[in-house]
């Protein structure tokens, strides 16, 4: 099955490869986009080798993001800006998944501490940065390692945020398509400083806990 | 089973209501410390209507405070500072566990935003005010409504942060016994500033599954 064309803008780092290789073996096309094409090809031939159905190709983030209808940003907070300028002219209807976090370790901080962004947080920044095109933001508290190793079943809530309901019910049908991932509807794009935060927080309990799979289950709801 | 001697400063609010019924049904010893002591003496009342067993009283907030060695502050954020400041000569060797929550609403705005507190949050206000007390912060993501009905299970981690070690032991202690609460240490006391606003988060996701039963749940640790 395949809803989407899916391109993964940092897709070589260690979300975006995460979520790529769960992508491809749901079945969706994806594309891993990198600064330099060599190591997104190197990427995707990884996926291959894991997921021998997987669509999947490695392109430069500009060439990666013109042809998909969903593009994820999943790039160092430091990147962010400069990333997102050189892509822009490519997303042309496409919409926007912003996976930032503004970790105080991008500026040599601590991993357990936020940076302030003047508009709130990373995804309504992005948002400022690619005035009309629909942004949603999701996966700030899922662990990479986890979705690296395709035999460990997931347990986790992913915290969609985002002023476009129809965008937002579009990323939500793509995390439904990754096993024990569910999607959830924590409101406008600006709820958006608390989920990123909470990457902090996960970073904090992992580091007290000794693992790196902490994740976020929200119990009670109706969903 | 009395492990402590625990004043609730709030203790006819929402959440310090719930908090005492819960402990007295544990076997605790609970004071509920109101400004008003007829009004503390009332909430007393109806726990000992609802749990037989209770060891409950109600005082006004000073001696309430006076005579516990955990204080807890379920206190909106506009009446913290100044509460905080009537109980401290009483506080002696208390340590005092914070449960406020600096949400917009406090000063008439929404819920779901958070006030930008100078300290970074409001736990974090309250150790500046009261130097010398170990401080920590804890139930910020807790249902009220389901502490009150006592057939409800709870299905909740509770998130503590603080700086002083023994005082986190002593606080989870207390956690566990409220059967369906877990306690987990959330790090140092800045911390806070992420799970106070974590309320906001609960308050939005509330409003969108049409619930007020949302909680917490950390997976993937070995804790």
């Amino acid at each position: 099955m395949t809803i989407e064309k899916i391109a993964i803008i940092g897709g070589a780092g260690e979300l975006g490869f995460g979520l790529a290789l769960r992508w491809a073996k749901a079945g969706e096309d994806v594309t891993i986009g990198s600064r330099d094409a060599a190591k997104a090809a190197e990427a995707a031939a990884r996926v291959k080798a894991a997921v021998s159905h997987a669509k999947i190709a490695g392109l430069d983030n500009v060439q990666a993001a013109a042809a998909a209808t969903v593009v994820v940003l999943a790039v160092p907070f430091s990147a962010q800006a400069g990333i997102l300028k050189s892509i822009k002219p490519a997303l042309k209807t496409a919409m926007l998944v912003d996976a930032t976090v503004p970790l105080a370790a991008t500026v040599g901080g601590r991993p357990t501490r936020m940076l302030g962004v003047w508009e709130g947080s990373a995804a309504q920044a992005a948002a400022g940065l690619v005035p009309g095109v629909a942004v949603v933001s999701a996966f700030h508290n899922l662990s990479a390692e986890m979705l690296h190793d395709l035999d460990m079943s997931l347990d986790c809530d992913i915290l969609v945020c985002g002023d476009d309901a129809a965008a937002k019910e579009r990323l939500s049908a793509l995390v439904t398509l990754i096993p024990g991932l569910r999607p959830l509807d924590a409101g406008p794009l600006e709820m958006s400083r608390i989920v990123e935060s909470m990457t902090a927080l996960m970073i904090s309990l992992n580091r007290r806990y000794k693992t790196h799979h902490s994740g976020i289950k929200i119990t009670g709801l109706n969903a």
